[in-house]
């Protein structure tokens, strides 16, 4: 089966600590790989997990606060200087074209490759990426600034080809994509072999959602509902619920709730705070309400499906 | 006698490896911490080495390429995050302030404290900084942007009173200082003792200059002459002369030779290119010339002066 699985760089909050970098993600779908918030350091800790930048070619900035978007100039000037020319697409709320612009124009001026930039709609869902396997979806947020998450949904596979049906109907090669894409098939006596006696259904396609940074946001539920994993973000224990309402984060306790409501798979947890650094803590919190929670660390590969 | 080292954070150069970080090094001068250029992931290196931000006031840059300043923003909201309220100065050459105030006014507006930029003269040498303990200067670099090194000059100490001296003429407590500072003492039969009976000479004041990124520069021997450690950069290996006056750098001969001119006590060497990592070979090729050479390395502590 095809790859879809996601790369932990960075799962602290803010405050830098000596445990836990800024906030990033590398989702590898097919080989092609998506990076999901760039903290400083993003770039090194790539590196550090032998991931190729010449299959990085869309960056997701979920808002921007710096420990989600400061390692951006110097991931892009390292870019540069490995002589990149396939264009960077990079998708994020207003300002991100203000704010990245010219920090691009100064350091990375005649760089060897085009920086899109795509201001996204982060106050309802929207699609801002769709292609041949993937479709990208914005999850509208609760922060202290313009804020969104991001929906990975797999698109459906065409079926698989029942290799001793069609080699006992004598069906050519040249066929065969004919056949995955629904076609019956009619023998030299006319007699029509249907379909779904010569394929079995491919795999159910895959979904990834990320959740950071929010507030408990309930709403979000339905968008998400049954996504084979969530990132949703536990800045804060449960005894934290008054100090997350106030900075627009979550709690243990609303990140499970929220798991449990949308009916997901598994529930990734991360961004924790310096303050309450116990993950284990936090997770045993989570698993009370969904028990099917596991806690991000950096260098870890969670894969999204089963 | 009081601190003078230079912690190493960072000795790479532009692309990032997993072996070094981009250019930081915190000089710790009396317990108060000057930084010398932040690379990206500056902030970490900090903590690694246990330093405290609360005694860094100062941070100077050399220029404005990316490896030599990407940490600036991140370290400088840890400093607001973590309640800062003194003023921080960082120093550099032209357009220090057109690059660093916008993304100070975007990412820490209504910060807790000050940052004071202060654009300094880099064709020439100028002092930037003088205190009751210490100047710093700027060093003419030849790089191919606006570039400038700096020399950390300690000023000279009071002498030391000899406390057998003082006691047998019965100098009281309160007039030590006037003795420190030059006076003789007359004893009540109107005798006069010679000042340079009753104290011996303080430690020679000491010095540190830090060359990077340049290309050779006999012009400076003279201004960095005799100092006690010098940090010049050695991108390149000996054989790739042609490639260093073209990138306007330095080679590990070309270092080794400035440090004979210049008579300087020692010679570290650092900022290696990522194609030609072997330091040991580099500092081989230096000490052939200049046998007192050491080659930085992340985590190393430097004391300048003996």
């Amino acid at each position: 089966m095809e790859k879809f699985e996601v790369h932990i760089l960075g799962c602290g909050s803010a405050k830098p600590t000596l445990k836990h970098n800024p906030s990033c993600q590398v989702l590898n779908v097919h080989e092609q790989l998506f990076m999901i918030d760039c903290g400083e350091g993003s770039q090194l800790q790539f590196r550090r997990q032998r991931l190729s930048f010449s299959r990085l070619n869309h960056i997701f900035i979920s808002h921007l606060h710096g420990d989600h978007c400061f390692g951006l100039p110097g991931l892009i000037s390292t870019l540069s200087l490995l002589g990149r020319t396939a264009p960077l697409h990079v998708y994020g709320p207003q300002p991100l074209e203000a704010m990245l612009r010219p920090i691009l124009n100064f350091h990375c001026a005649g760089g060897t490759f085009e920086v899109v930039i795509h201001e996204v709609e982060s106050k309802s869902s929207q699609v801002v990426l769709d292609n041949k396997f993937l479709t990208v979806k914005t999850i509208p947020l609760d922060h202290r600034i313009p804020c969104c998450g991001w929906l990975f949904e797999e698109k459906a596979a065409l079926p698989h080809i029942i290799r001793e049906m069609t080699d006992f109907y004598g069906i050519p090669h040249y066929e065969l994509s004919r056949i995955k894409e629904g076609a019956d098939w009619v023998t030299a006596d006319g007699d029509v072999i249907a379909n779904s006696r010569l394929v079995r259904p491919a795999e159910p396609p895959r979904r990834y959602a990320y959740m950071s940074d929010t507030a408990y946001m309930p709403t979000n539920a339905s968008l998400v509902s049954g996504v084979d994993l969530l990132y949703h973000e536990t800045t804060f224990t449960a005894d934290c619920e008054s100090k997350a309402a106030q900075t627009r984060h979550s709690t243990t306790r609303q990140a499970a709730q929220f798991a449990l409501k949308a009916g997901v798979g598994r529930l990734l947890i991360g961004h924790y705070s310096s303050s309450c650094e116990d993950e284990a803590l936090m997770c045993r919190q989570c698993k009370e309400i969904f028990p099917e929670t596991i806690h991000a660390n950096e260098g870890m590969c969670v894969k999204v499906g089963t």
